[in-house]
């Protein structure tokens, strides 16, 4: 889109955000007192902190175990109305399950606002890692004071590396619009690489954006770009505990606010989605273990959510997942899957699949039937790294994508012995 | 339950049953005119054929996309009025998304009608394999007058090898009781090993008995004992296209025929239970690429239909697989699996989760959270090759029980390049 100019900064894009991360061994234990803080070992705890207060939106897990940090969250930010000025976020461990976890969540609130000098139900705090381990809470009793001192307008890539749990790549997009003629920025961080698949706010997401936004527009807009981005993503079918999805506004940028559903607040929304969903492809491509990625569109549906399923269905199915790893046009599989997909809506009889990548497209079935089509040109295509599997429905104009990754010996390998 | 005696013979364990089998290359071409028809290729075709008319019910797949050979075997029983003489099944081709697949499922009917000289519609088909492949028929026409000289009382072996795919073991199992006095049988025959997932019959199974039931009992019988045997299994969440669970009855054993919920039906229904279950636990252990049985068994859930939907969502889970193969006791992810279990009745803050196998059993988790316990012992434990996973929902008084297996390399392997 010509309006979006992708810049760099993840979180710390937007006027007013600065951020911090740092190693405090939240898995392994607190770095020994002689060595600097900051040790070679990956980054486990992060801070962001606003200039002013903010109005901030939230999309969280739909799992009946919630994480303590989301309850708590959740419970801040309803009695502060919807302000925020501060993040505090741990990977390593999820604090969910554990009979002390509402009490650990509070305390990093409460350390982070002693910090920063703020309410404390205007922190947001979010864990990712092994679900039932008790929080060790020394480790963020050290790092939080030292995270307050570290911040600053430069501090996303930090931010972001301590996140990461079995992510190999850091995740950051941001991008520049212009909103009633002020340039606006919004950017964001991501994890996630395995326990990802739709029906929620995918993993943990932050996003930061100096346009001004009301609150119920900004949850209005975050809702409805979570839907075909984050919720359009599967890794391995598992749902997580602690999926949280927050996007935070600082208003810096010095747009009239917006609040109501004007030409203003749909170039908003536009530039939500290019991040949201370049964050959704590279957490796609870092699924575990992935070596491809999936990008399944459904085309001429009879409405959205019809899409939405059909393509889902085919991304999450583990044998379209490991046909892809083995680079077998085995198109049946996406057909079945298409087939047990949960809608009413779907004609199966009409249903026309092709395969494609940077080395071409063919159509492989039509009209729910198999075709003669060139295995060789099949190969070809499913040698590439990026795969496109188009389906159309034949049954209206909706059309909807999702993302997904093959299925490999690595993603059993990494989820094997995971605690370790 | 001493009231059944498990006895061999599989599918001819009931009186009045024969059956054959023999390889005529489905997938890779007929049998060199100069070899015996019984190379020591895999049977890849079988026959059953009843002395008398049979009572037939049946449970199909709820895929949208049906192969050839359920819609035929459905036309067939609706003509016939329930009543079956002959099956005819071949593996190496599921005949389904063809555009000839109708024609040909139709054909193998006429040809077995032929060769055993009984009506048309009195003809069971099934094929499972490869989607979308075109069925060759040459091999089938010179098999089918093969099976039918071939057919006998012990061909049980023969043809439970014909329809195995990627199995590799094959799966029979059969008992004795008592009805009315009378000594009855009931024996059936699986095949299945990927694309296995609840809310289906699942895969292809055929079960004969002697017993005389009549057809609306018979139905009545299936469709209960499909919900808490086969429907209770899942191997890697894909819904096959073809399954179809045939339940054929001769009268044989001459006991008055069932007609009502008596206890006399009460009876049936145990006996098919405990072949169902068997051959469940048979599939489940033979998943593809399975190195582990995993039970979870929910209880004290507060309905049936709950505890179901618990205990396949735990089995379902791919993190949960994984972690069963790792052998590695990390809790959370069954508390996680419970939590997006798509159920308005589960509390979990009354979870309870208890790790079980021969080497001994202990609980993990307590009320939804993460308990304290011996690490060695759960290690010891999971080292077994069949772990039960415990889930205690303390809201009520049902009970469920599903099955399913590890996630490892070898589903992958198996997966990534299945139809060469």
């Amino acid at each position: 889109m010509e309006n979006f100019e992708t810049i760099s900064g993840g979180i710390c894009a937007a006027k007013g955000f600065k951020a911090s991360g740092l190693y405090c061994g939240i898995k392994h234990g607190l770095p020994d007192g002689n060595e600097s803080p900051v040790s070679n070992k990956k980054n486990d705890i992060a801070m962001i902190f606003a200039d002013v207060e903010c109005n901030a939106a939230g999309v969280y897990t739909s799992n009946k175990v919630k994480g303590a940090p989301v309850v708590v969250t959740k419970n801040n930010l309803a009695k502060s109305g919807g302000k925020a000025r501060a993040v505090i976020v741990n990977s390593g461990n999820a604090n969910t399950c554990n009979a002390d976890g509402e009490e650990k969540a509070v305390e990093m609130c409460r350390l982070t606002a002693e910090a920063l000098n703020i309410p404390m139900e205007q922190v947001i705090v979010a864990s990712t890692g092994v679900i039932g381990l008790t929080l060790p809470i020394e480790p963020i009793k050290y790092a939080v004071p030292l995270l307050a001192e570290k911040l600053s307008y430069e501090g996303n890539i930090e931010a972001a590396t301590a996140i990461m749990t079995t992510d190999t790549v850091r995740k950051e997009y941001a991008v520049k619009f212009t909103v009633d003629g002020k340039e606006c920025h919004l950017g964001g961080m991501a994890k996630g690489s395995g326990m990802i698949h739709p029906n929620m706010a995918t993993t943990l997401n932050f996003i930061t954006t100096d346009c001004a936004v009301s609150p119920e527009m900004l949850q209005k807009a975050l809702s409805e770009i979570v839907k075909i981005t984050y919720n359009c993503l599967s890794v391995d079918g598992d749902q997580s505990t602690n999926d949280t999805c927050m996007l935070i506004a600082s208003g810096l940028a010095g747009n009239t606010e917006i609040t109501s559903e004007n030409e203003d607040f749909q170039t908003f929304k536009d530039a939500l989605y290019q991040v949201m969903k370049n964050l959704t492809i590279m957490l796609a491509k870092d699924g575990e273990g992935a070596t491809k990625l999936i990008t399944c569109v459904c085309s001429s549906a009879p409405d959205l959510d019809t899409a939405i399923i059909a393509a889902k269905s085919v991304i999450r199915s583990p044998l379209v997942k490991t046909m892809i790893y083995g680079e077998d046009a085995n198109c049946g599989r996406i057909a079945c899957a298409v087939g047990y997909a949960e809608s009413d809506k779907i004609d199966v009889t009409k249903l026309d699949i092709f395969l494609a990548s940077k080395a071409g497209k063919i159509q492989t079935y039509k009209d729910g039937l198999n075709m003669d089509f060139s295995e060789e040109k099949a190969a070809e295509i499913l040698k590439e790294d990026e795969i496109e599997i188009l389906i159309g429905l034949n049954s209206g104009e909706a059309t909807a994508t999702a993302w997904g990754c093959d299925l490999t010996y690595d993603y059993v390998k990494i989820n094997g012995d995971y605690r370790s």
